[in-house]
């Protein structure tokens, strides 16, 4: 297979479910610095500063939260032809949708080998650019997407079919070593030329960890956690603000109203040469999980996103055979 | 006179005159930053995030714009009693006000020898403390009132009032060399324990050039010059952001929509030692304006604030007899 | 007493003691960014980028770590001796030196009733003012100090001391509620217009808990612990950067490689008026601690520095009555 | 010719013509940031903390200043001989070098059709990665090369060529109004994902007018202005602190002490997607320049750097027939 017949460009949204619109809006946009592109019945579509594209994330209005679906963009009409046929070649099943989501021309919808509900298209309403206009940022300044963070037993499996069928390359990744072998624990793969686009994580999946979007600056980080506390929202506030080793990311994770997760991120780097070499990290390097050297708390580690498959059932999970997270003394 | 027998605290408010109470609200409230304490029909009770008194800055509904009055608050209300007899021992005229200024016990007002109308008080409206009401931080993010800026003929012999009548001390002085003698051309005089409450320039004068907000960051500075640009004010945007030499302050200079000036300005140093010794800048130093050598626009030094007299008469004003502005070339 | 016959500026620095010197430059100077004012065989006399006298850290080659004294500037000369009479009318015991410590003249030497070594000056060496050698910013660009924090069993009565007899005024307080009545766990209280010149926390005492430093920015609090984890100084970075509720501190607390603690600190506020309502804390309130809701870790509470008597003896404590520390779950 | 048969992946590196490499290296290292990787006889090769090849910036010992070339990255060696050919079929004269630029493997030279010396290769060293070296940050912290900026009288000629022939894409342009009619005075080029690789602006040319360097934040490029006024480099910082209206950039441009220009840049934004509009911005627009409305200096208009061919001769320079800078009132 020729990666180079169609080309993903990047991840482009995540559909997130909730129980309860006005909270979730309260939360994402008064607070948190989401900008709303569209509210229906259905859900609100949302987008950051920096989108030119009609939403990054959609909260679906559900009895139960979770992660409904990841979209990643493709490069023309024609890619998303090419790439059905490719996943039909590999026994993966596929199916076309065409206004069911609002703003998308045809979607090719399938499930990843390890579970995950993912959908292709080129076809996407274009909106005002909203980076000039500062009078409306507020709270992180949401930016845009950057990546979303799976979490599999099937970590190494996963890394491989997205480098080998999508074209990803990896950027960085974690090691377990067992009798003095590598075992990736976690991947951080990328299209955009950025550190990544899917990162993925040991542990009982298919589930979700976080969706993670670029706030405008390290101050901004920080801005947001003083105003999250101020609201009331101390709760929400799960980890950080902090450095990553992998990938440099100056992060800061919330989980929302209904405990779906995300990431505000900055502090990432380019990466646009072919040649990259990628960096290995050591599990046990404390370094790793956060740079200054702080543990991460309990329930970062412990708990994860529902992952639903396409007929809104909650995917079955399997454990990870690789440790689920690194030992730890605080 | 011991300056010991009452005791001023700080500049605390000044007012400026408007022309339009809703445009300057949209300006200063919803653009720059400032928080409304109360608005009626003479006027908006402006104050910062950090203010638990009343307001800082007084914008008052008048036929055309200018300075109406400065206030400095004392110690107690003794102290104004001894205060208003120590005038009267210096020729100086004064009148007592109960109920004219929203908030303010009794207030003692006068004009000082070169002309600028002044009020003294103790009891203020104690209000709410914002400085963790983060929801509610927003443009520059303003602060507090940090000093205000008179421009008169008389630098010299002002700034040797306010030291040896009020108790001020100087912290900073710009000089004009005259025959291998230093004129003082500029001074940064304070009460509080910071470089200034109060800073006189050499021009053309009883003027008031601005007075000056601290802001919460030179980020905020940057982000309020960005959501000013983004909202229409370019044009209000006078000069910076940059640095001064003298004080350090990290400035950006505004104009209202009337021509009032404020400056928002961070950077500032504490100055809690008595012992200090005053810092020396030559006037032809070109880092004493801009520490990183941009020369000033011209209308930031030929264009100046008409001060009114408690009659609300413009002062008459006598051209200076050191030079008015550096000599530059752009 | 009339505390307005003498004046106490500030807290003015604190001498901690160090097992090797090298090791303790390359920490504060090197990563942390101190200014080195001198070295000689029996310390280091540190300093920062905004301080104009000599020293506001030494650093004293000893066998054990700890504190060994806090250091208060008083206003004048005569201050000393009126200040040496009333601890005698107090039963104080004191002592008078003169070329003991570097830079200072005759010094007055006591502990106070609650066991902690205290001395006042007022002569002190003046040095360049390095607050514009932009070129010599490092770290966290080390302004100034801020506070020291004491813990002991007696805060109630060591915080009346220090408002009855040394003129100290109450910022923010922290109780343990008992019973339905306010107990006083927790004492902010400052002479300079800030939040603080020194802090009393309940716990086993005479210790000390830190000496805080006023960093120039947030931005500078990230960079330092980016620089330290880069320099391998990973362990010594105990807690955040976070935010205090108490004081709105935005903070990083670090271990020395001898154990001694100290805060980096931004986000103060100015106080300047006499009749500032202390704000009051509930030390069951998890954002009193840290604003975002992460709770400190464990050693942060635990541990505190070894505080000796003028003699060099390690002081005897006595354990707390009220809890040590508020009740957490992690 | 489809630009896919060879990838132009990125702008690389400019090389800078500098009459005294000691007094250049103080500069550009120590002041403003800049990592050595190598120097030798002929030159100092510098790169950002964010690179992982061997040079962005080589300053080359010369008998004047200017600008010697402009080197890009294409994906492969095999890119390297169609590109060769490809120029052959348009008329471009090229030749190979081999070991004459250090770090590098085959080099493909050539000037572009309007006189800017060009190379194209794809081998080169790489070297350790800095990005975590945090104790190296200094000055602007700067990190990767972003663009460089020619002028030309052939904006739009040079704007086409770039595109048909080595698949550069617009994201940004300015046009003069002639009659009603767009021509194009300035254009934003890129072939990463961001804004720019290549900026062409109208004026007498070829000339250059500066290379592009990213700074790891808006704070750092405050702090590099600081710190080059401490050092005494006042007169070296040209223009800013400033955003630009195109391309959003946060920006400070710097003279060298041979009088070479580098910009210094923050704020870009990701530009992933193929169907992206190109922005349109009016010469006459104040704020297309500057954001915030402040005209620039005379002298970043009015001065640029000759460039050289490959023989280092200074090109022979043509003039425009569009305005060769916009109507400014101060």
């Amino acid at each position: 297979m020729d990666s180079k017949t169609f080309n993903v460009l990047r991840t482009h949204h995540v559909e997130y479910r909730v129980t309860d619109l006005d909270r979730a809006q309260a939360f994402y946009v008064d607070a948190v610095g989401f900008t709303v592109t569209e509210r229906g019945a259905d859900g609100l579509y949302l987008r950051g500063l920096e989108d030119r594209t009609h939403h990054n994330l959609i909260l679906r209005q559900a009895s139960e939260p979770g992660v409904a679906h990841v979209g990643f963009r493709v490069s023309s009409e024609n890619d998303l032809d090419v790439l059905g046929q490719y996943f039909g070649t590999l026994g993966v099943d596929v199916h076309w949708e065409t206004g069911v989501e609002r703003a998308l021309g045809r979607v090719l919808r399938a499930q990843d080998p390890f579970g995950f509900p993912i959908e292709f298209f080129y076809q996407v309403d274009q909106v005002p650019w909203l980076l000039q206009r500062f009078d409306l940022y507020r709270g992180a300044e949401v930016m845009r997407l950057d990546h979303v963070n799976y979490i599999s037993p099937h970590v190494e499996e996963a890394a491989h079919w997205y480098q080998d069928h999508l074209g990803f390359q990896m950027s960085e990744y974690t090691v377990s070593v067992e009798n003095g072998k590598d075992r990736i624990w976690g991947a951080w793969l990328h299209r955009k030329q950025t550190s990544h686009d899917l990162a993925i994580s040991n542990g009982k999946g298919p589930r979700f960890h976080h969706a993670s979007f670029i706030a405008s600056s390290k101050d901004q980080i920080l801005a947001v956690a003083d105003r999250l506390a101020a609201l009331g929202y101390v709760d929400n506030i799960e980890r950080g603000p902090g450095r990553h080793g992998t990938t440099n990311a100056f992060f800061l994770y919330l989980r929302d109203p209904d405990g779906n997760r995300i990431e505000l991120f900055t502090g990432d780097y380019l990466l646009a040469d072919p040649d990259w070499e990628p960096i290995r990290w050591d599990l046990e390097d404390p370094q790793r999980q956060t740079f200054w050297g702080a543990p991460a708390p309990k329930r970062w580690f412990d708990e994860s996103m529902v992952t639903f498959d396409w007929n809104e059932n909650p995917m079955p999970t399997t454990n990870p055979i690789l440790p689920d997270r690194p030992i730890m003394v605080d």
